[in-house]
């Protein structure tokens, strides 16, 4: 199979790997918004039917007390050179921004509220609970509000987990901890047996935390209610520790991750200038992305080598970065190199073998570098010293850092907000500084990648001294 | 003299206090921009006559290596409402992106750069100055990069300061620690001696971190330049705990100071909830805008009142708020108040009263609140223990936490590029969360503040549960 | 009245103040301990009569599973020198080893116990308040653990508070925050009001956590219950952040305080260095002793000037101080100084003045030293430039690091296997690395304070470079 | 080879692993001090020679300024139970209390000074070295201080590593980051080559920071230096992140690695019970004790199983353990797990494959565990998810904490004091609380090890809830 089908099937269908169409990143500047004249407008269930509860308590401002008027929205590319193309203004893609409503669809003394966290975790998954629950809560006077045990798993009555019923006083400190209060797992569940379930609990809001598996699950829940004519709202607040959403400025536990990897990478600089010709090798989270291992790189300035996934046509495990490797240490004898878990995939990764939420299962490019960087200067008259190291699951399992908590804070607020106007089958998110709708299916349509002649990169480059390309 | 004229006596010219013309925050989603034919463009030293060592460096990439097309810009405003109303698109304000170009005003072998920071300690200031020595000296090849010692009194011969060279070397690890390598000091000094030190050590590049007044004072600078027709490039890095700067989405350091009042906050928390009837105060940085007090409230979830300088019309010290204490004591038995510095200062401050940057000298509402909370609570069958924690400078002079570490090196890489391309009088900044450049004169024409019909406040609201008026 | 005496009101008629008694720190080597004959055994409610659950538990390792040997006890003086001088080796004062024992005097399913936090809040709090819960229910199987709110009040009917019954599962995670799940207050209570109070709640074993004073409520809360002839086991876990309990080699949340208050010193530098002529000036807590402002002296090797209490003939507020903090200055350009909360009271504070709890009223001297570095320098050719820091509670509200959480646990742990085991009127402590007993009535007796003469003020000297002497 | 002999080999020859004598922690009671009759007497170069330069500067103190007595000795075993055996007091085991001596042996303007840090990196180094220099330089004036590169290799001239002076200036801020200055390696070098080496260098002091291997290594120069008639003191700064040297309360880093495993620790804990039956399995150094594991679980109180070296007897990897992690996840639905790396290696280790270091060359206990997990499970109709963290260098590479730091600065300022006064062939440390002088060879004798009837086992297991043995 030739390199590029070889990608396309790892990274999915979705995904664009050649060149002509470059993937790039938020900060790109041109080229970016290659498609923009897709529908980004968001599903809903109907008309709206009751006022607000938030307009009563916020009534007492004059003019107009935060509520989002019915049409607002933003343009998806602000770029000048984008919108010189454009005939009318009318033609620009848009996104609709959050907030609340003036008016709503469900009425809260009958509304049974679902959430679900899906996949690994994150963290901000608890500031999440948290958040919908006390939003529902307090602004609108939601008083059944469900939480679903161990992912959508917690669906199936088979499994015979209990769901459990949340409150302000159970979800009150949730936050100061990591991990998920409702448990989490992998993979897909019958959206019959799922419509059936939230039947029984009566729900008509269902939030849904999750990647992208998630997002399509959620999709397929909302198309099977639909089916059968039963008024449900899904929500997504996507989750993803890769940040590699298109369409939003950042997904929520990216900080925290990246403060994470910082400390690491510390340590691997320690390790790497404590010893003659030292090697700190640190591998990161991304399984098709870089914007961890990138921001890392760029928080600790300690990094000469930044390897990522989207670097296809580079030498990334190879003798053309074995080389300047010792060229590096010859020059200062230490190293660091941080590499992101994708790396190289496209090569090494067999796309057949899958885990349990269908994704192509990784090989270990950390061990992989590791033992290539000693076989290669096994043979050289250079005695290296190598520190390896993984931290794995404890950059995504702490508490959520501060700027996460207030994103996720909004997220959940205006994740509730859309739900109960009668939105559905959309996600929230952040696209240029301000909290927006995203269609699931356009969300998750494809992947943002690091774009290699974007700003961001250009950064890495000048931070880690190293070339342009690996070759 | 009438409370509005005292404010505008207090805040500032610039500053806009009636209702009619609301200052607003950034996320807010309606008229905000009042007047936005303004001219937004840079200013320029002439045409560019050299081209860029990194096009050199980064030219192996094929296509476009990273540089910035002579004529990109973004819009000022993104909403469609805003650009429904423009006949043309041409008319839109839009902002200059910043990065680098492939042709550049100065030659790097032939100019020398000066660096100097001003006013109060920032988190990130060390991750400011070596970026720029960074970017100059790897980026583009300078070898003279002087940093001038306690501010611009460090221009002043008679105040006896050696300037002191940087290397890669000297500010190799500088970004670990908070505080500023130069050091600073408050206050303008004579523009005619800056520009004299300026020929004197052959600077042709002027990078000025700091507040309002140095960037009135980078203005005097260039302009007295010009006068001299020498061609000095002055660019800002502005600096504002505060994070009230107009035409940004936020300033460096911000989230580092948010993180420390988090903590603060948490410690309150703790006081409150360990006595009967606690109450945990907190004063928090913010001479005109909340933006720190509100994200400190939205991260924590633990604050029940937060209060703010642009609650103008509020009774926020006063028995109105009082009452509520009492009201979420008697109904929890524990309270957590943050409050501002600048908080009712309008009616406190002598306006007449100023410190050495020239800014109206504040009273200490933290300890004046707390005084009143004790005289009412003495008059009442209700003990209480108040706990009044004044972080002060330990939220600023802490070295920055990750998100603003990779910010301050965006600012820092954009101002050297923007500098060497003969850019002037303008700063660098994140818009719509893009790089982009502001002229000096309209960044600090007037602050931005918390709009109470913004997105962000109705968060605060939802969060701490307080009325949205305290009268 | 003459100094000493006005000293001796202040610091309370167990302190010692001249010198030819001299008080010392635990790392002092010579005459330390003056008066080693007095009895330190620990009082005891009669033979044990049931055996420990443990025993059933542990039973199946070998020979002794970790029991302690009825007699077990340590040397109270372990240097050569004190022990040269005795005849026997029986005559040295000894302290009983703590742990549990194979025999109890309890009945678990019978017993009833208390658990009440007194005073101001200290790291490690609900660490002591869980392991009491955890030890008392899974290692002995009790079932009716009472948590006192809000301190001593909460014994008294007229207070209204409800006790709070503790389970594993409530107290499962509190350790993670700071403050006390109980809650606290200041001040004492009728006895017998608080041994009705036990009598209602059907509760045996008592457990009090901390100062001085609450160490005499405990007291005569026994002495109120052995005159009624009521079996009722009081142990105290003491507590003071100030670190000055003789008989102990450091008191709870110690460690964790240091660690806050170098966070703060490391501020204070940055702000220091960040001005010329810069000052950072810190005050810690210390009411009598300097403890924690040397720790935190020597683990940050930032300050230049560490004034505590014990420096009675030193003029550290004074002209003598401020000559050598000029002088510093004119070497090196910035000076960090840290002061003790206690500093000079004897001089300032007015012993008739006192606080709920009984203690002399301090006056603030770090704003009052403040006040005379600013007016000492503006009556000189000499700007300076002070930050004044007062981190107040925030050193005391967080939560406990690692090695106080362990420290944490092993007292809670051992406080319960000696109130089990009929053991009372004493506290548990570590003495020279080691649990041990000690009677309440000698823990009180009098305060530990800094040597001047002892290796711990040799470090701070050697550290901060300041005389032996400031006069 | 019968299990005991393998583990004999495995451990060294001087480790104890029969239970007719226990190995015991510091905290045991009974039976610790088997063999006290050997000479605990420091190695001296002759009589003092000079006043120590700190008479001066601390001479204003009136009587005693710090000094310590020439006799002065702390009892190794302080419990009365040891002591009721002796006929005299003479009879008892003593260390000689650590501290500066009013006179010393070497003249400072004479003395070159060496510091070499060995192995694997730990907390506190550039705490260490920078402490050295700041005693040797401003305690007694010495003003060559070398810094020998990369280990003892840095001694031999063919490796070509220069030695780096050390000022006051260059060892100023280095604490605030991990690592080593100086970067160390493994290994032996020629003891020959390494006095020649301070020969040419002038160096009459020399410290070593490093393992039990560097200690003998250490001993190997003094004897060298003996036979040539130099007059050479050589002090180690015993160094091991496993706390495992007898007579030392604790080594340095030891608290710092505490916190580093507590983040991991919780880290695993929200990922078990973020899946139904989820399990964390954290690794943590350890050859050959379980301290780290030990106090990283009672610090957390997470961990339901921690499994250590010196459960020799016990099936801590195979299905006794196994069946009672699956007897746990049926109660509770998860489970924390926390291995020492040294655990089994008894059985799983062979003993003829060495590192650089000499040491055995462990297996991967956790990666084996985490098969071994798997498998079990496997054949079982209950799904797990295993999440194995191994934090490798992360604990190892951060800059010290607080206390750790307060520590490295009293080894470092008694090192100087010990070798300046002629002492030689010795460790400092701290025992009971106080800094002392142990000679090298009994230093290294034999390592301690937790014992298993000891309190700290005991707490272990009631805080786990373990079972006292896994058979």
């Amino acid at each position: 199979m030739p390199p590029v089908d070889r990608l396309r099937r790892y990274v999915g269908a979705g995904a664009e790997v050649n060149r002509a169409y470059p993937v790039r990143d938020p900060a790109g500047i041109d080229g970016y918004y290659a498609a923009m004249s897709q529908d980004l407008s968001i599903g809903s269930l109907g008309h709206c039917r009751f006022e607000s509860p938030l307009v009563q308590r916020l009534g007492s401002v004059p003019e107009s007390p935060g509520f989002v008027e019915p049409d607002a929205a933003v343009l998806l590319d602000d770029r000048i050179s984008s919108l010189g193309a454009l005939e009318r203004i009318d033609e620009a893609p848009r996104l609709e921004v959050a907030g609340p409503r003036r008016e709503i669809y469900f009425e809260p003394a009958a509304t049974g509220i679902g959430i679900v966290t899906c996949g690994g975790l994150c963290p901000g998954l608890n500031n999440v609970i948290r958040g919908i629950t006390m939003e529902a809560w307090h602004g609108y006077g939601v008083r059944r509000i469900y939480g679903i045990r161990y992912g959508l798993e917690g669906f199936i009555e088979s499994a015979g987990h209990q769901v459990l019923e949340l409150t302000p006083d159970i979800v009150s400190d949730i936050h100061e901890h990591g991990g998920s209060l409702l448990g989490s797992s992998r993979g897909p569940q019958d959206p019959k047996a799922i419509v059936d379930r939230l039947d029984k609990l009566g729900v008509q809001v269902l939030f849904v935390v999750g990647g992208d598996g998630s997002m399509r699950a959620a999709l397929s829940i909302a198309t099977e209610a639909r089916a059968r004519d039963r008024k449900l709202a899904v929500v997504g607040i996507p989750k993803t520790i890769d940040n590699d959403m298109r369409y939003l400025d950042k997904t929520f536990g990216f900080d925290t991750a990246v403060g994470e990897a910082v400390k690491v990478i510390r340590c691997a600089h320690a390790e790497a200038r404590g010893a003659f010709n030292g090697i700190g090798l640190v591998k990161l989270m991304g399984r098709h992305s870089g914007f961890l291992a990138c921001a890392a790189t760029l928080a600790t300035s300690h990094v000469n080598f930044c390897l990522i996934p989207e670097m296809l046509d580079n030498d990334t495990l190879g003798p053309a970065f074995l080389d300047r490797l010792k060229a590096r240490l010859e020059d200062r004898r230490h190293a660091v190199v941080v590499i992101a878990e994708g790396t190289g995939q496209e090569r090494l990764a067999d796309p057949d073998v899958r885990d349990a939420s269908g994704n192509v299962k990784l090989v270990d490019v950390g061990a992989i570098l590791a033992e290539r960087i000693k076989a290669y200067f096994a043979g050289k008259p250079m005695e290296v010293t190598l520190k390896y190291i993984d931290p794995s699951y404890t950059v995504r399992s702490v508490a959520a850092c501060p700027s996460d908590s207030v994103y996720c804070w909004q997220l959940a607020a205006d994740a509730v907000h859309a739900a109960m106007s009668g939105r559905t089958e959309m996600i929230v998110g952040r696209w240029h500084g301000r909290m927006v709708h995203v269609p699931i299916e356009r969300a998750i349509s494809e992947r943002n990648r690091v774009d290699l002649e974007s700003p961001l990169w250009l950064s890495v480059l000048e931070t880690t001294g190293q070339p342009t390309t690996l070759r």
